[in-house]
């Protein structure tokens, strides 16, 4: 199933995703009792808003071994955790925008687990019942800065950095799935959650071993070889099978 | 005036503290319309809380010249954040749990800000109004995992490694106050926030450069030299001038 937020003649509302049709849920998908309404829209009649607001947003560093490679450094033997703002999240059809023109700022396409229920230690057989779904996330980082500080919170977090959509689908193997990124319709992404070198599971018994995760709460689950510089007017498509296409300009 | 959370009969409260008497509060002192009642209690009589729930907790490494040289690292030139979950927040008098005993686990006394208001690409001419007050922090660190991963996160968000507490105290210059921490009633940390590479101020400004700062959310200012290594029935306290004193063991 693929549900949604989005907003419609000021308010927001939960819905269901069918072809372009989109039914209203009478609650938050979230909290489990939501059910269908018989009021339906087009895709194109509804603003669609990310499709969480999470409390914590963790990323992994370098978990394909190729994006690893490009970037020089080791193969890290545990996930490498960092957190971002959940300020920087905006949605599908949002403008990403870069705060200078001076520093190289890359786009890297990720498959974005979402946090079903409370979870804290889970083990590696359970992992994927603590999770809702999966969404489509843009893990816009500062290069610049990542490097200079080291820490990545900084390089990552800024407002519009982290676009997450347009919808969660609930049924999808995401150690199985193929994630393409496209910059004004040139592929520069190509690869497969099956080159993942820390799988779903393993993630969730990381990241859970240390913080509690919440519902909406979303894991980054690292890119794949083939980053690259955002410029101003710039449109970012990433699909990932299953789940769908998030789209993003970059602001002119 | 000093602020607190506790727990009374099963119910949670806001208050707030003068000498050793709580008056209970009729609301959240950070929605700011949080007026005295007549019920009063002495300190001893309730279970004191963390002062706030925070959305976000974001740190500041090397803040101060002395623990930077400590560490061996050169002097940050603007001032290098972090995010650690805040499912690690604990209250004054609960226990720090360490999760190995195979890693060196460090104290860290801080300031902590606490924030007041939506706070977004501050100055540093306002950035005091963004703050509801000051309280201490202890940012307890796995130096092993903080070296294993670069990243901080995950060394300092295991599940009562942030203390907080035990009160706000909103009449503070935040740029010259004591801090001291304690280690089984030995001084193991001594300076005073004249010390800061980064003030405040400062902080403020870098920090919601970035991304957005709720009402709650906390930023732990940095430590001074003389961090070291926490054991199993540890009794750390820390004290900050104007604030007070915030007491944690270590579980046994």
């Amino acid at each position: 199933m693929k549900y949604l937020r989005y907003r419609k003649d000021g308010e927001n509302y939960f819905g269901v995703l069918e072809g372009d049709t989109i039914t209203e849920l009478n609650g938050d998908f979230l909290k489990g009792n939501a059910e269908k309404s018989s009021i339906t829209y087009g895709l194109d009649e509804v603003t669609v808003l990310s499709p969480v607001e999470p409390s914590q947003v963790i990323g992994i560093g370098l978990n394909y071994a190729l994006h690893a490679e490009e970037t020089g450094k080791p193969l890290p033997e545990e996930p490498m955790m960092f957190m971002v703002s959940p300020s920087a999240v905006i949605s599908e059809g949002e403008e990403i925008e870069l705060p200078t023109l001076d520093h190289r700022i890359d786009y890297e396409a990720e498959l974005a687990v979402v946090i079903g229920k409370e979870a804290k230690n889970v083990s590696e057989e359970d992992a994927l019942s603590y999770v809702f779904g999966y969404t489509i996330g843009n893990d816009v980082s500062d290069r610049h800065l990542q490097k200079k500080d080291g820490q990545f919170t900084r390089a990552k977090s800024f407002a519009t950095f982290k676009p997450l959509g347009p919808v969660i689908e609930t049924e999808l193997d995401p150690n199985h799935t193929g994630v393409k990124l496209t910059l004004n319709g040139e592929v520069k992404q190509q690869s497969n959650t099956n080159d993942l070198i820390h799988k779903i599971e393993k993630l969730l018994v990381k990241v859970t071993e240390v913080m509690t995760l919440q519902p909406g709460d979303v894991i980054l689950t690292g890119t794949p070889s083939g980053v690259g510089a955002l410029s101003p007017g710039d449109k970012v498509e990433i699909e990932i099978e299953g789940i769908g296409k998030l789209t993003n300009y970059v602001k002119e």
